[in-house]
């Protein structure tokens, strides 16, 4: 069957689905069935912690597998920090948008990604998905905000970053210390099933392994029809902890211990799918949320050859490895034009013959052509949101920087300064090394004028990361 | 045939090969017949100058496929420059040893690799094959020294860097431009066929594939016998030339264009091994002499997450990519193990059951076990020069530094300077970011007494880099 053919057919099931109730007894016998959906997110894995990403000593051999098989895409993005990213990778709509965007949220926070937001779990729940989210939320920890209010039938996890509701006390080097070298009572963080808290502090040793034990029991409970898991992992974010089986296991050190037993928990779930015969029928997308955490020496990930780390609006901060496995359907190659988790609302929207939500603006594409049919990435450009807003314009190539990060990595020097624009050919020069600015003035001229009509798109919203009560930590 | 018997009936045949004359009437009727060999060296191409090395819009899908089917190493080293390079790649031995360590021989250079040093040619030779040298030689230009002396049945190219021979009186500025914006006649190098001068300036934009021409010619014409092709490309050297087919092709610029010009050659070497029915019994090895030459901005390649470039000892000017392939035979996979250009000439010897000199200090390792059956690299170590000599040693993962390069990559900054010995664990911190010095000094202790252990194997021999008429460039 052709993909024309197919989409078409989809699309005349989404109406059929639409127009009848229940929805199950809707889906006429012999329509395809929509694809399953799985975005497994790693936290703060950087651009260069894959062998298929060109790392030296880490071993990641089940995803290297999937990027063969599948597609590698390099011009990837995240956001700058896991809360905006989150928000947006399920929204489909720039976290600036929904108020998510200049920080991340705290376990004393009151915010949280509003009610009224549309996720991709809600999209895909009028195509009839069950939905779940397993691990790392970081969009709220109010009942209002939980997954389960967010479209997903069911959740499993630690519901922010896995070093919060630490002792706010201690020294600097203590704290280092702490994360450098961490036992479990350090980190008082709750695991949760649904809305209820069912163990603190979470037993984090264990953790990799249980999200992806829950994710295998809904991928069996949902095997006859179609579903959305999104897992959504708190490793590798400091502090670092493994299951026994790893330790010590990785030439990378403890980094690479973690990297490892998440790669090996990818491969139980790619098993899953095919002991139930639904691999064909499943997309699988492997990203990370952000950057490496670069203040935490060789614990820290590795950017590969881009400049800087998590919290910069350089290259290194917001690109992430993504790999898309789908066997039989996806075409296999690199793909070296620009995507962002942005589009994934509109690319699983269309794949499943879901509508995306229309009374509301929407920052992403559908990239369906160009992962089933190798089709040119239909995005050409992307805006760098940091702590202090819009920072930087990429159009194909190239790059305005117009508030400049900071050139190290170092803790808590994460803020921009204003000056002279900066600008990078990305293609020639992915390390951002050669600011072109001087040369190319009315290139500058241009993404200055795309930043400010973009801008005329963002209404003011509640910044939803300021309100906190003052009772918790304050790690990202 | 387990390979255990392979390499006795190797050694058999061997023997029966030196006791008898002419060499092919001595080969016992169903022998194996030894492997051909090919080695592609590239020149200053860095080690992340391959899509699958991480490079993210270099496109070199020949050289990524022969990756996937044989060994990708991660942990390959050659010389900090050219010359030091090829006289360790071709015989086996540290620079130091053959006079050719403290730099780069020129077109003036009144030495070279003297003649009574053995190279992989002539080791091979031993056992009948036919030996072929394509493209830059770079080590002697008196006739003495040319391939033809040393055990190669024919040359073909450009004797030394493709930027030689050039006006010396340039202000720097107009140097600079020359390189960066390349006509023919600014570098007015030679190519040559054996010992004759063919050409002048030699035809560089037709070069890269007339030098696969030539190789596939040769790869013809003895396809029923064992050969060693050793094809040393010019690029992407500066100044950077490409065939019209392949100007303004790549995302990667001109860089890109000449590096997906060479891996389209590669995969027409591929192609004719094929065509011929011998890519069974052929192991090829693509690697570079070099990290990349840094100063020329965005026209240098990338030594990827590594630190430093060519003319240093910090990772980036030393490791490099290497590729080998060799279907059915070669264990698939990715290498993390320590190996060198050292390695070669002891490898190839006991892959053609050869004797590798015994009459002179090696300094390789035989990775045929590993190539083979993968086996775990014999090499845990390895010793770094630079401009001024042994700068640093590793063993296992720990690297220390004793005369440390400069920070930076700029032109004319290569010169290492003494201090403190610096320390960095390669495997969790292939940047060498993390200086481990004060944290582990009975580790720079051991590495410094296998420092002073390794000196006293070394013997002075004459300098063949200091003496030059003073008629000719000073370009590397």
């Amino acid at each position: 069957m052709t993909r024309r053919v197919f989409r078409l057919l989809a699309l005349v099931a989404a109406c059929a689905a639409l127009s009848a109730a229940p929805m199950k007894s809707a889906q006429p016998p012999r329509q395809p069935r929509p694809p399953n959906f799985i975005v497994i997110l790693a936290d703060d894995q950087g651009y260069g912690d894959l062998g298929s990403y060109g790392h030296p000593t880490l071993r990641t051999p089940n995803l290297d597998r999937m990027a063969a098989e599948g597609q590698r895409w390099t011009s990837f993005y995240a956001a700058y920090l896991c809360t905006p990213s989150r928000a947006q990778l399920l929204t489909g709509r720039l976290a600036v948008r929904t108020g998510l965007s200049s920080g991340v949220l705290f376990p004393d926070s009151t915010g949280g990604l509003q009610p009224g937001e549309l996720t991709i779990a809600e999209v895909l729940k009028t195509r009839g998905y069950r939905t779940a989210s397993v691990g790392k939320w970081h969009l709220g920890v109010l009942p209002e905000y939980l997954p389960t209010n967010q479209g997903f039938d069911s959740y499993f996890g630690i519901p922010y970053s896995n070093d919060m509701d630490r002792d706010e006390e201690l020294p600097a080097a203590e704290s280092f210390h702490r994360y450098m070298e961490p036992r479990l009572e350090f980190f008082r963080v709750p695991l949760m099933r649904d809305k209820e808290v069912v163990e603190r502090p979470a037993e984090q040793t264990s953790i990799t392994r249980r999200y992806t034990d829950e994710s295998i029991a809904f991928i069996k409970a949902n095997r006859d029809r179609p579903f959305f898991l999104y897992l959504a992992h708190n490793m590798p974010h400091m502090p670092l902890f493994r299951s026994k089986d790893f330790e010590n296991r990785s030439r990378r050190g403890r980094y690479g211990d973690v990297i490892e037993e998440i790669d090996a928990n990818v491969g139980r779930i790619v098993d899953a799918l095919r002991d139930f015969g639904i691999e064909q029928n499943t997309l699988v997308l492997y990203t990370s949320d952000n950057g490496p955490w670069a203040p935490y020496l060789e614990q820290a990930g590795s950017a590969g050859l881009l400049r800087g780390a998590k919290s910069t609006t350089w290259e290194g901060g917001m690109r992430v490895p993504a790999i898309f496995w789908w066997p039989g359907r996806i075409k296999s190659g690199t793909v070296s034009g620009i995507g962002s988790e942005l589009d994934l609302l509109q690319t699983f929207a269309a794949l499943a013959g879901a509508e995306a939500p229309r009374d509301r603006v929407l920052d992403g594409y559908d990239l369906s052509q160009t992962l089933l049919g190798g089709a040119a990435s239909p995005r050409d450009r992307l805006f760098y949101y940091g702590s202090s807003g819009l920072a930087a314009v990429r159009h194909r190539a190239y790059k305005a920087h117009f508030l400049i990060p900071p050139p190290g990595n170092e803790l808590g020097a994460s803020r921009p300064s204003e000056g002279a624009p900066q600008l990078y050919d990305l293609d020639q020069d992915p390390s951002e090394k050669f600011d072109l600015a001087a040369r190319h003035p009315g290139i500058v001229g241009e993404l200055r004028r795309m930043a400010d009509d973009h801008q005329k798109t963002i209404v003011a919203v509640k910044d939803q990361i300021a309100t906190r009560t003052g009772t918790a930590g304050r790690a990202r």
